[in-house]
């Protein structure tokens, strides 16, 4: 975890000339697998078509890169540059951008919106042929090359954004344009599981006003299902977690009771129906484990009910349930990324915080310089807080 | 199988004051579990509050009574008197009942709608808490118990409706007022099993102009759900059936392509992925069959496909995926008779058929006296034709 020794290109250079030749900057690399981030002086390459290069002025650590990280049970890619929730400013713009220009305030995503597949022309999709999420990916489509190096040696992308880097260079498609006047330092965190656990809310469970939701699964991703429950008008929002630790927190977001499986002896859809009069109007499972989905769904009232499912399952899961608890016309969905499009309607979710009907600030709990972004992994890993904003000029 | 003797009231009396006496009719009383269905004399008491008494003119027989009739598997009651797919003139009315008069067209239906529960309530819901279907109870809810008798001895009741009888008693609850217009040798069968195709189809899988749509099991019900699609205007019609003979009636009813699964090594949801590029845009399964309820699901395309669940599973059937199934933005929905309100919605069903938008001669396959009821079970449990009426008055 080398000096800030900032290389060549770094400041505030965001003519179109600058974006011609290789910008020295510095990153964190991850040589190997749960070691500790190095920073590094590397070379970015400028944007090829259909590319951009940003500086990124501001980062947030997800769940997902540090699971990545891990690497447990994915094929290892190293070394890489990870980071995918950021705030930036283009910098220069490749062949055939002209959606982008330089100075734009943007958010790199870790899922495109090519304007141009089946997904992305329906109304209802947002999963993008072309630009959906790779994590297996390591270069860019253009050329299946990587735009990092050390010493000519590539240094792999990550989901295509690798916001870890005061530069970075990312598909057109993967970046939404945002209102300049958003403060960079506080919307940059609705890059992913912010918006996620929003939309899924507001775009695919949509309660009624006055209507009772349950939340499965109390982090970020949760956390902000419950904003968006809070936003829509539901008059009962109940969390449920298996570590009771997270409902103080949970009230902040709008959580109005708690439910916490381990202290029951029937399954927890027994006891939601119970108090509930026999389900909730909606449900969204924010905890990637397959129990809790299967619950988030019977848990729903008959006849009108609808659970959204979020959290990422491991490989071998299985979503098991009686069919007749689908034909007492619950229904089952489950979303990516909110069904946000990134380019299309992330803006509208700044705009939503700019007009304080979205609360970010609070999902903020730290704040560290680039240099000590291992603090943000430690904070992650302990389970301390929601989101680090990591600054990349201080 | 008696002579058709008909009893003391039978005729055109449609009277209020009929309605206050027992009246001796002609029913087709089920005695024991499989065996042939006897023509008796029967008692049938006049109608309590909130009950109506109907004189049925057409019957038709649907599965629902064949797999009650042989009881395989629940709890027998018996004697009692089966069918449900009706349709009749009110002859006389109970206490209370405001809605209906002698002499309204009506179809009696197996599940009812109270107007006053949290489900009748809600615009999405038609299971009413109150007459929701209930194929245990043998017995009227006012009093718990049976308007039929031979000899005093009670006769039991099927679902509220008990169409194979000359005289019926229904709550209020479960009649659908219909336009006297309509020809009731016709509009009789849209008491359930093609309603709840068509529904299932029309009000809850709502496949767009132009798209594609699979539908699994080509029974009455699947052929209903294939109508349906061709009246919304889908542009590829798939069915699919174990059964090739299927295949060729089913192109009367829109079916465009046809999969037969056993001629394909791989699981048919992939046969499906193959011909549609990725996936249907709407399934809707009307098989009963666990198997097929999964493929239906997977079949349909991420990002915007949606299963609709009709078949009724067998009570320990396991519906089972992959949870990525539905974080890919699928859509999975089961319905309860096509979603249709029975009072609320029903009407409007037969006024799709008076305009010539539904087509439902083609469902009616053969035609019996009721003298011959036991003729409908045989075409049945043969698996000919797809509905057959059974006249009560010839
Ligand atoms: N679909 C998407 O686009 C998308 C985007 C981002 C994150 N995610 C997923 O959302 C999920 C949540 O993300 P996060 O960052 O909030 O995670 P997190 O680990 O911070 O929070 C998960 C919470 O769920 C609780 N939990 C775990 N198992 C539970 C169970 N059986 N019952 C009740 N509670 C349980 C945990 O105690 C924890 O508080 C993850 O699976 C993540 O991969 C999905
Ligand atoms: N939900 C409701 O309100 C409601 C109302 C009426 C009927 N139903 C149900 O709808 C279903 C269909 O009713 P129907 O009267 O049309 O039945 P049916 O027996 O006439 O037709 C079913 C068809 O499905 C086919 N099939 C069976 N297993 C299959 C599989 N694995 N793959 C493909 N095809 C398969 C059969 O060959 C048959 O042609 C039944 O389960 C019935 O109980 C539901
Ligand atoms: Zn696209
Ligand atoms: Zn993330
Ligand atoms: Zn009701
Ligand atoms: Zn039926």
């Amino acid at each position: 975890m080398g000096g800030m020794a900032v290389g060549g290109g770094g400041g505030g250079d965001f003519g179109v000339s600058g974006g011609r030749e290789e910008r020295g900057v510095v990153a964190a690399v991850a040589w190997e697998a749960g070691k500790p981030l190095v920073i590094e002086e590397v070379e970015v390459a400028p944007p090829q078509p259909n590319e951009v290069r940003l500086k990124i002025l501001y980062t947030s650590l997800c769940h997902t890169d540090v699971y990545f990280w891990e690497a447990k049970g994915q094929n290892p890619l190293f070394p890489r540059i990870y980071g995918h929730e950021a705030g930036g400013i283009v910098e220069s713009v490749g062949e055939g951008v002209t959606d982008l220009k330089p100075g734009d305030h943007v958010l790199p995503v870790f899922t495109g919106e090519c304007k141009d597949c089946a997904h992305c022309k329906s109304e209802e999709s947002n999963m993008c042929d072309l630009l959906r999420i790779n994590t297996d990916r390591g270069v860019m489509l253009n050329d299946g090359k990587s735009r990092f190096s050390i010493n000519g040696k590539p240094i792999y992308h990550f989901v295509g954004t690798s916001t870890f880097s005061e530069y970075t260079v990312v598909h057109v498609g993967c970046v939404a344009k945002i209102n300049p006047l958003a403060p960079l330092d506080k919307v940059c965190v609705l890059s992913c599981g912010i918006s996620t656990g929003l939309g899924a809310t507001l775009n695919v469970a949509k309660p009624p006003k006055g209507s009772t939701v349950a939340i499965f699964g109390l982090g970020a991703v949760g956390l902000a299902a419950a904003e968006g429950a809070r936003i829509a008008g539901a008059s009962r929002i109940i969390g449920v977690d298996l570590n009771s630790n997270r409902f103080e927190e949970a009230k902040r977001f709008g959580v109005t009771e708690f439910v916490n499986p381990k202290d029951h002896k029937k399954p927890v859809q027994e006891v939601i129906a119970e108090i509930t009069n026999g389900g909730v109007d909606r449900s969204v499972e924010c905890t990637g484990n397959v129990d809790a989905m299967i619950s988030a769904f019977e848990c729903v009232h008959d006849g009108w009910g609808v659970a959204v499912l979020v959290g990422v399952p491991h490989k071998d899961a299985v979503f098991k349930t009686h069919p007749m608890n689908l034909l007492n016309e619950r229904t089952l969905k489950g979303t990516f990324f909110g069904n946000y499009k990134p380019r299309s309607d992330l803006p509208s979710v700044v705009e939503k915080y700019m007009t304080k009907e979205l609360e970010v600030e609070k999902f903020i709990t730290h704040s560290v310089p680039f240099s000590e972004i291992n603090k943000a992994f430690e904070y992650m890993l302990k389970g301390e807080g929601l989101r680090c904003i990591i600054r990349m000029e201080e």
